[in-house]
């Protein structure tokens, strides 16, 4: 026989009983009935009971087991009584006759149980994350997490993509975050960093001529504490393609994404149907470039109605140029309790209110309007809105007013409250989108054109584009919505050198520093370069998703905590006087 | 019709002939036939020849096209003439009549081409490393690369392993190489370090409760320059297994080895016996821990027919304690030009020459033993050594002497030369062995008790077997040889914290300085440690093995050179001084 097991604990059966067996696992529980010991035995693929009796010779070692020692049993496999089988047990219908026990692993007193749903303080779990790790479901998790990525891989090469491994120790590159450096030994004063993204490297391989290219690529960003990300690193399924329009990337990705999410959504509806929203139209309905379509509420413009109207402060706003008033339809929401809720989270998110219509029955069974706007505007007027927006009796509306990009998050985030109140969202599914047609530039607080998103983009258009109003040039860049997260980001590139300058140049960057901080890739672009484009998906927000989980660390073997330290393995430390010979650094007192 | 392409370079055959056709790619070369231009068009799957005539709209356009300009051609496929078919090619039955030419990436003059074998200096390669990817044989390796880690990953699954991501950003991890630092600017004068290896992790990862686990993982050493590795970092196959033996290990990676060498082996044979080879019987019969099996070439130990012979030096040399005589037979060897050319071999490798007998055809047809060392010996002796060895005439044999750990590496190198020279080596095979029973300790020159492996390895015969002599103790470790590489390293791991800091108290680490540099491990050992063990397969040598290349470089997409530079990239520079304020750092003007 095998020196530690002839089978797993998941795997004995009735037909298994009457067989001398042997198991090696953790103890998960030791229960004493009277004279008879009970022990779960579990391990990587299930759980099995086993008992020892007085007369077993067991009986004695296994009296003095503490939970998650690791043992290895010897034993006869016997049926249970019909009484006691477990039908949630894979092994529920039989139990294991123990007649010998070996300690392998002996177990000190536990900091933190494995039995048991008990919380336990976060610093904790990481501290003991090898303890935290045995525990179900995040064991299941991370299980969950390493079936996505295999099947990931499966699917992306299933469409002829192939993966490639691009360098860890490399150039900065140029994602806008902080990177984290590495010193050079052999080249004292020069430091190497960790990659952001690939992005430089994968376009690097179109250029070299691969046409397919994807990588679950880890990413390095030196980022302040959040809680719902990684302070050090992430894993992305980067790819890029050569040869390519945006409706080629869309049509690669959506039987991959979907395909993931209805082998792992655990029977939520996954939505077939991706529409294309602008990004105009996108933060005009939603309020947000990452909507969640579960919401069924969508924003129209109702300025119309208010302009020049008895209600006055919307009157008197919408003379101002750019301003807009916008209406959110809460289906079911037409009751003043549900109106004075939705002012006071409005109050919560630092406006001043939020007006409001109601539509209700009224005493002659008519529907009439009610609320200050209603009767400000007058009926006609309010009749209109209702009509536009398709509400009748029981429903309300809520206003806001101003200039858009000042109140359209808030408008976004209110949607989403009117709808989780309202019980207007199915969660029950995942409902996708690609956000397109992002705007290249937009102006800063002080006064200045920049890029809006990535530079990399190729704007639409062309140099042509780029002769006219910056603030009008959209790019060839995209996003994947998926309840209300950003999965996926992704571009049309830039592939053309004299384009690429240009852009920069209207961002403000003159080509020497385009050449000082992409030369890399811009002088590639220089010997044959094909129009490409591709997408990155974040793994980590995938895998919530379908876990179901809103913090990173429980989707991750071993994470950081928020301070970027890991307790388990005692990281960062303080260096040896050595390596800081070595590397020709010296630390500086804090300021 | 798609913006770029109907089909791929790769595609057309002779059923196409008549359509109409859109293709893109690079212009591999252009020829102009008199009024006919050739273009080869070429793209990740293939290349297709287009033409062009004076009639053609796209003739003006092809006439100015440079090598490795990107366009798109839009034409008819034509039926080549039955003596114009290329064979060769899976495009040859057909051409393509271009009638339109689009160029979409223009290509400056070449700094490298990438038609032709030319060879061009390694530095140039690596600045334009995108123009030398798209060069056949570097375009085949890192496909190569790809598909041998995709076999990887299938094998692995196939086995029920389930692949798991491991911190990049973390604490020293201890394989004895010296590390990258990561500063830390959360943390001012704490550093991360790069794994050198996953070691502790997966060691953890079993702890957690895992069964079996594997990673394709990326490790960092912080390496001197040499020829045949990366400077900075390389990838392994990292494995490990709960509740695992040696033979089970072995049985588990044999399968997934010898697999992937015969998909990926272009036909050279593929040994399925893989024996068991104790280190000290390695290190006799083929003076390395990591033997080329197909070098039928054993030594022996002869100093029996030594000890006191005519041959005063050796015989002289036998009498110190602790040495021996080893022969090298050399099969057909038996001339004098052969011997002396090995005695120039080993003057080169710094000894002072290297005693031989050859046999040959007496003047009176018998056998005749020849040489300084056959005249000293006498024939009984000779004969007799000829017998262990099993020669006979046109043979001859060499002979080394003194402490075999002094001699026993050059009497290796000689053996793979006389190997060479002979022929007797059949390079068309890959022969693998398992080399096990690693001593654990070794004496040091200062004469002190150090690891002479990994410390983290079980001791064969656990704490008994530490009480008694260490230079006797053997560990479960174990290396996979083949046809003259280390290919994969192993152990199944000492579990137990109380043979752990034993172990290391015999190597001179007191308890304290293993909790600090094992802190991580030796913690989750104390509460539940399953018995465990894997190993790591290089994936760099496994590629270079099967493409049949020496230089490493010439199977990573994009290497850093000797000196751990990226040249593309322009990889290490210098920080900005912002970057090394918020690190807290300063760097130290050079020695």
């Amino acid at each position: 026989m095998h020196a530690y097991r002839s089978h797993t604990c998941g795997d004995l059966k009735a037909a298994d009983a009457g067989s001398t067996i042997r198991l090696s696992g953790w103890v998960h529980r030791v229960r004493d009935h009277g004279g008879v010991l009970f022990v779960d035995l579990r391990d990587h693929y299930g759980m099995t009971q086993v008992l020892a009796d007085s007369d077993s010779p067991a009986f004695a070692a296994m009296e003095r087991l503490r939970a998650e020692t690791v043992i290895r049993i010897d034993g006869r496999v016997k049926l249970r009584d019909a009484s006691l089988v477990n039908p949630k047990l894979p092994t529920g219908e039989i139990e294991v006759y123990a007649t010998e026990v070996e300690v392998l692993g002996p177990a000190d007193e536990l900091p933190l149980p494995v039995f048991g749903d008990q919380d336990y303080p976060e610093e904790t779990r990481l501290a003991y994350r090898f303890l935290d790790l045995r525990r179900e479901s995040l064991h299941d998790n991370i299980m969950l997490r390493s079936n996505v990525i295999r099947s990931i891989r499966n699917r992306m090469w299933d469409q002829n993509f192939t993966e490639f491994q691009t360098p860890i120790i490399t150039a900065s590159s140029p994602e806008g975050a902080r990177d984290f450096l590495v010193p050079s030994r052999l080249h004292p004063g020069k430091f190497y960093a960790l990659p952001q993204a690939p992005q430089q490297f994968k376009q690097l391989i179109m250029v070299a001529g691969f046409d397919k290219y994807f990588q679950i690529a880890p990413c390095f960003r030196d980022e302040d504490p959040r809680a719902d990300r990684s302070p050090t690193d992430f894993y992305q399924l980067d790819m890029e393609m050569s040869f390519v329009r945006q409706e080629d990337v869309f049509a690669t990705v959506q039987p991959v994404i979907q395909g993931l999410f209805e082998e792992f959504g655990g029977g939520r509806r996954v939505d077939a149907d991706w529409p294309l929203i602008p990004y105009a139209d996108a933060l005009l309905k939603y309020g947000s470039d990452k909507p969640d379509l579960r919401n069924p509420i969508e924003m129209q413009v109702v300025s119309d109605h208010f302009r020049g109207s008895g209600f006055g402060i919307f009157a008197k706003l919408l003379e101002q140029e750019g301003t807009q008033v916008r209406a959110i339809p809460a289906p079911t929401g037409g009751s003043r309790k549900f109106a004075d809720r939705m002012n006071a989270f409005a109050q919560s998110q630092g406006l001043p209110g939020m007006g409001y219509i109601i539509w209700r029955r009224a005493e002659d069974g008519s529907t009439e309007a009610a609320g200050p706007i209603a009767k400000a505007l007058g009926p006609e007027k309010t009749e209109a809105i209702r009509a536009q927006l398709g509400l009748a009796e029981g429903d309300a509306a809520f206003f806001l007013g101003g200039k858009p990009d000042q109140f359209e998050a808030v408008a976004g985030r209110a949607r989403t409250e009117i709808g989780r109140e309202l019980g207007l969202i199915d969660e029950n599914q995942f409902k996708f989108a690609w956000i397109v047609d992002f705007p290249m530039y937009e102006k800063t607080d002080d006064g200045k054109i920049d890029f809006s998103h990535n530079p990399f983009s190729m704007p639409q258009g062309g140099m042509e584009a780029l002769e006219g109003d910056p603030l009008k040039v959209l790019g060839y860049q995209y996003d994947l919505a998926c309840n209300g997260y950003e999965l996926i980001s992704g571009a049309i590139r830039n592939h053309k050198p004299e384009i690429m300058f240009k852009a920069f140049e209207l961002a403000g960057y003159p080509a020497s520093e385009v050449e000082k901080r992409f030369g890399g890739m811009v002088k590639a672009f220089r010997y044959g370069a094909p129009p490409h484009g591709g997408c990155a998906a974040g793994i980590d927000r995938i895998v919530m998703l379908l876990a179901d989980e809103q913090n990173i660390r429980e989707v991750i073997m071993f994470p950081m905590n928020q301070r970027a330290e890991d307790l388990m393995m005692g990281a960062p430390s303080e260096p040896t006087n050595e390596q800081m010979r070595d590397l020709r650094l010296r630390s500086l007192p804090k300021e």
